[in-house]
């Protein structure tokens, strides 16, 4: 969590970190702030200190929520920088960034970098701090980074905003549940009370209104019918008509309102009945599921739990990614990932990835799943739980995981 | 324009280039993709050919939505290049990248790199692409990059959307005139129907649903009062009460749901009436707005315009960034910029920035503004120009330009 940045920083031999990047959302520079909207700001920390962030006078006003030390880049005289470089804006910042540590007491030293930019401005960027400051060896991690490993556990402030997402997530799925429960069936149709024929488009249309009204963002919400749910990541198409008797992926991932913490959910539905093949589906995906939490033990290797899923579908005689890395149907995706202000965090519960234990304070997804689109159908139940500090493993989706929807009418 | 693609690679001497990044929202992915919601996808180009789509198994559904040619990574060897690089990902996607692009027809050359992702992953991801692959040369452009060049002018497709997202943009701003205006009075707070208090955070929820119903999405929206009108990007207190005769920056800036093109417009608000320095800060500003109109004309370069508002600004005896660049008040920001799939794009309306010039198909704001926090006000007015194909510079912004709401109760 946040409080082990130093010590993070301490078994990296790292003196200071810079995170940095454009008008992109910026999950380091998000977690580091408390989420102020910041598009030009940079934050400076050295190790054993606080962090700095510096930003543009015109973004001072909104920098100060950030709770941090907060100076702008006008009084640390970039402007002059930049007039001296003639106007090169990656001169004037590798200078500007030697001015601003050697303000915080640093001179020299290794300095490691973060946050999120355009690939080609970072590299030209890189390429001019080396040349100008040969005093700093700048890192970049590539794997097991000094951000996913603080962000791998949640502190209570954390957990308590992930707590509160989850609620009015659940919420909205119950609210989406009860409308379609009380829609009116004509043949495989579904209406409203005003004799609309209902959409996917006019479902997802709800979701975002009610994920708005409880301050929540869409996030391209997964919500996939019949072939479109055999493909884990279809969104669904907005004009298709909404039908009885298919399979229905409803994946809602929602964040906080202008980026933040995020819930992450599954839950696949049938309208009124569930063919035979469906339902059978479903039973192994459920199976799947209960032996995940079953498996699940505290500082046990996240890998064994994949692969006592592996196990079932592959008994099963479901094909997995483990028994043909081609297939594109079976079981064809890891089984969980950490979530936080990225909605795909560390730690993954993975075949491939042998190296997360279960640890208090992950927030992690279980979500196996089955996908046959030629077929005409996938299958996926999705909890999102935390790690308590008792390093039990408990569910933060409340929600129900009944397969088929009764129609009311 | 998309159409100059080859061209602008020809002039670069560049045989490839490959968009590539993580799951950020990735302007130049969405550039070439159309808006196809692919988070895992990289796009390889060689020169004079078509774009390749590399894409995820799980979104392969999502990524036929681009209308560019779609292959699997799963289908083009990406797992067992994994497999044999024992779970290393940095050195799986070089040798997988030397894999597609000579299955192109292209074993060595200069292939520019291009995208959004995480510093520390570019930069690791570069160091092992010069390692493995010695036969490529990997350029990053820092300035006037091929994407900036190419995004300069909007084809006709993307003005009639940047066309559609303005006119629903306008009718949201008149609804919230139209709101505040019926509003009831008393002293110097308002009330809606129901007798409950406004506040700023009231307005932004209707903003935000506003937008929502017509397809557009809220972008941190800035609707600033009194003294936070004087900061030109504080996003305005949600829980401040709305009161008459202050100052009210309401920067409206929201792109299609789920990414996409924005429009970008500004008004500053009284309501009720104007205290005399905002009204004639306000006709300074709508000075400066109607001097940089004029003074616009094809093929000029660009700065020439902001010079004029600075002397305009400073004969006024206004503080500006060019007679002091470190004024926290005045006239502290560039005249303009360009908007597309980024809300910031080039050219760039500057004094520092000498290389732009007018050109046909720019999409551009024009946006002087007065700053003042001190005496509790700011002042900005803005509208998104096109620079139609007569090279006439046309407003997109029809929304009037008053600056008292007058209550018509």
């Amino acid at each position: 969590m946040k409080s082990d940045l130093d010590r993070l920083m301490q078994e990296r031999d790292m003196d200071a970190f810079v995170v940095t990047g454009g008008e992109e959302f910026n999950a380091i520079r998000f977690y580091l702030s408390k989420g102020a909207h910041i598009t030009h700001g940079s934050i400076f920390k050295s190790r054993g200190q606080e962090p700095l962030l510096v930003c543009s006078r015109m973004e001072l006003e909104e920098a100060q929520k950030s709770g941090l030390k907060v100076r702008t880049d006008a009084e640390l005289g970039f402007h002059e920088r930049l007039a001296a470089a003639e106007g090169d804006s990656y001169t004037a910042t590798a200078q500007f960034w030697a001015d601003v540590l050697s303000e915080m007491g640093l001179n020299g030293g290794r300095v490691g970098l973060y946050g999120t930019w355009q690939i080609n401005k970072t590299i030209a960027q890189l390429g001019v701090l080396q040349e100008h400051l040969p005093q700093y060896e700048f890192l970049a991690e590539g794997k097991r980074t000094l951000f996913e490993e603080a962000m791998l556990t949640k502190d209570q402030q954390e957990i308590s905003r992930l707590k509160s997402v989850a609620e009015r997530a659940n919420s909205v799925m119950e609210t989406v549940w009860d409308y379609i429960a009380g829609l009116d069936v004509e043949g495989e149709f579904l209406f409203d009370e005003s004799g609309q024929q209902v959409t996917i488009g006019d479902i997802k249309g709800l979701v975002r209104r009610e994920l708005m009204a409880c301050g929540l963002e869409d996030t391209n919400t997964i919500f996939a019918q019949g072939r479109d749910a055999g493909f884990p990541h279809s969104r669904g198409e907005a004009d298709m008509p909404l039908k009885t008797g298919q399979a229905i992926v409803f994946d809602l991932f929602p964040r906080e309102q202008g980026g933040g913490y995020h819930h992450d959910m599954t839950r696949t539905w049938c309208i009124g009945y569930a063919p035979p093949e469906v339902r059978d589906a479903y039973d192994t995906v459920m199976e799947a599921f209960d032996i995940s939490v079953e498996s699940f033990g505290l500082n046990k290797p996240t890998h064994l739990m994949q692969e006592a899923v592996l196990d079932h579908y592959e008994a099963k005689g479901h094909a997995t990614i483990r028994s043909d890395p081609r297939t594109m149907e079976g079981y064809i995706h890891t089984l969980g990932h950490g979530v936080g202000i990225d909605i795909h965090e560390s730690p993954s519960i993975s075949h491939t990835r042998r190296d997360d234990v279960f640890q208090i304070g992950n927030v992690l997804t279980i979500e196996p799943g089955l996908y046959y689109p030629d077929r005409g159908y996938g299958v996926r139940v999705e909890d999102l739980f935390v790690i308590d500090e008792s390093g039990a493993l408990v569910s933060l989706t409340s929600f129900r995981k009944d397969l088929v929807i009764p129609l009311s009418k």
